[in-house]
């Protein structure tokens, strides 16, 4: 976990405001829900691995025999938890508050989340999830939505020329059925396909032929991985041309409505790309998944998928949903530091010697004006504190003796 | 615990935003800390009665010997806590960074806590809390800073003519003194008077009474209660009025001092009160105290103080502190739900064939001019849509068909 200092916190909060704006301007409504839920709804198998890393609150009020009982079953020690992911708690408020919500939901949720992480470098174990859903919608225009609402966050973070790399659950699923996998062979051959990135065809290829599962399927499989590339479009053409045949025409269909959506949306080429390997971990996605790619980064930048099965689970009736989750903290990090359109702000260096009154007078015309102000006393490493002022975001600086007025300061650049 | 639903997020995001900008322009920085804090740092002693009410965390990986081991002691089935404060989060950062940070650091936080309070009106489990502090300086200046500050955020939000009820704790221990009350009983008696307000002076000296302090004491406060109301201007005649003789003059200078500054800074009627009864409840206040007071409310909206001993206890060196609350959980619930500057914002109300490429290119290119822009299908219960998205703050709508284009959208007003 992390302390953030001005310099790191004012970035933050400046990509979260543009974040905030963007999606609020595509129809999306911010909604919040209570850091901690219940305990069980955290353990229920929505989660996956992350309910084992899952932060657990220590009942209140448990008296000695209470704690030696809970030997045996220390879930008994805590009825809340802290949520690991917005997913479900989304699941639950929408849930809750069904009756109060449009009949199609957008929401926003930028909140941090808890995953009790062993230290190591890039992973915390609290840090900010910013997230869309659309639920209720099951037509590619809820994908649609999300999509072009995403890349208009990273064209206003001045990170213009985002992609897309798309794929559906479901055309994983008739691929393995095509090459002869069988059904329950399939979460593990998922497993090792989501590693191409990583292993290549080859790694891919021997780590299946070391699964045990069908042989024949492996060959099958492999044939198809090595077969040369081809130019894919975003079109049906594109797309049926990276699959193999039996592809269900609905899926094929589902994606090329979401092309020809998105193509409206944002005019000119096409932000997207079919990858047909393209597996996502969760368990709990159900069709379209979906990666945000940028040029200047060999890692994704946010990523998502439909979840159709989920709600029911809390609301005890389907409703369709598709999730987008921007990747908040990489995308800090890609970002400069300071504001390069740099606010008026102004550092007031003063001697000892001028009344406060003073001081305060000059400062809050100035913020009056429309500046940020911060007053400092004059100190012996001047060049320090001047430094420290314009990491902090201040781009010029004035001083102040006894009988300066707000009219007649001299500011001068400061870094 | 609440869940927040669109409307009343997007209300809560805009009294957070004006907060963030003012506090941000008087030369405040923000920071952030973890939610989580060490166990013995929460119960170290400096959080009060909130210590009781802290959530903790409880310990990953424990097997049974050391849950049974636990039952004598539940403190080790902890090693964390949701914070109940702001204050034991900064006072740990300063000491963690103060390397990096200005010789004068002031502080804004804006996050939640967590107490565990008894469910009743009014009070939550996980509440927002916004902080300002100044550390490292020792003047008036810096309560004057605090006090033109958060006057400036109520005014932004249109609460104009907020006034701060002001006193000291060293008046107050010096004004016991002077009645003759011994220094051990001034905890208890503080309790008492901090209870004015509620039960009158008639009510406070019934239960001093009670309290089996000196009745010589009781007696003279008695009195000096009774005293005839002055006009007390906030200045050094004034405060002089209002306490006893023997109050020493350096407490007397410092008011006086912080009366000047924030009158220089405000210009016009000071908007300070000397408050000689304010007690204010937490134990680590060392100095000046005060509290936010709006002419619509007859509750604070917000306190603070000066706690120059606190940041001693992490750092192991003595550094002056004065921080500041603003009652945010209030405030907002001051406000109106939408906002009167009503930004430009659509709802497309479209047919069920309306082709999603055609809406989504609608919808960008009203978002591209500055929109918010919400689709919704047409619904059976037009009245019903209409009316939620106009509680969600949306000011027109235009229905959308086969063929309708972005520059011949009929825009009619909504609610």
């Amino acid at each position: 976990m992390r302390d953030f200092l001005p310099a790191d916190k004012a970035r933050r909060e400046r990509v979260l405001a543009v974040i905030r704006e963007r999606y609020r301007a595509h129809g999306f409504d911010e909604i919040e829900t209570p850091v901690m839920e219940d305990y069980d709804r955290l353990h229920a198998g929505i989660g996956g691995d992350n309910e084992k890393l899952s932060f657990s609150i220590l009942k209140r009020g448990m008296d000695a025999d209470g704690i030696r009982a809970a030997a045996d079953d220390p879930a008994a020690l805590a009825d809340l938890g802290l949520r690991y992911d917005l997913t479900v708690p989304l699941a639950r408020f929408y849930a809750t508050h069904r009756a109060s919500l449009p009949t199609v939901f957008r929401s926003i949720q930028i909140a941090p989340v808890w995953r009790a992480e062993r230290p190591q470098k890039g992973r915390y174990r609290q840090f900010m999830q910013c997230d869309i859903d659309v639920i209720g919608d099951a037509s590619a225009r809820a994908e649609a939505e999300l999509m072009v609402a995403s890349l208009d966050v990273l064209d206003a973070l001045g990170l213009e020329g985002g992609t897309i790399r798309v794929n559906d659950r479901r055309a994983l699923d008739a691929m393995l059925d095509v090459f002869g996998f069988a059904p329950e062979e399939r979460p593990g051959v998922l497993i090792t396909i989501d590693k191409l990135d990583k292993v290549g065809p080859s790694g891919v290829v021997e780590e299946l032929r070391g699964r045990g599962v069908d042989a024949a399927a492996v060959d099958a499989f492999a044939a198809y991985l090595e077969r040369p590339a081809v130019e894919s479009s975003f079109d049906e053409a594109g797309i049926r041309a990276a699959l193999p045949d039996g592809i269900p025409d609905e899926v094929v269909a589902h994606l090329v409505d979401l092309g020809d959506t998105v193509a409206a949306a944002r005019g000119g080429a096409v932000p997207l790309v079919f990858d047909p390997f393209l597996v996502r971990g969760m368990g709990y996605y159900t069709g379209t998944i979906f990666e945000l790619a940028h040029p200047s980064v060999d890692y994704s930048l946010g990523g998502g998928g439909r979840y159709d099965g989920m709600i029911g689970r809390f609301l005890g009736q389907q409703v369709p949903a598709v999730g987008f989750s921007i990747g908040f903290e990489r995308i800090v990090d890609l970002l400069p530091a300071t504001d390069a359109d740099g606010e008026r702000s102004v550092v007031l260096v003063h001697d000892r010697d001028v009344p406060f009154a003073q001081l305060l007078s000059i400062k809050t015309a100035l913020v009056a004006q429309g500046a940020r102000v911060r007053v400092e006393q004059r100190a012996k490493n001047m060049k320090a504190l001047l430094e420290r002022s314009a990491a902090d975001g201040y781009t010029s600086f004035a001083t102040v003796t006894t009988g300066s007025d707000v009219d007649h300061l001299e500011l001068k650049p400061l870094g």
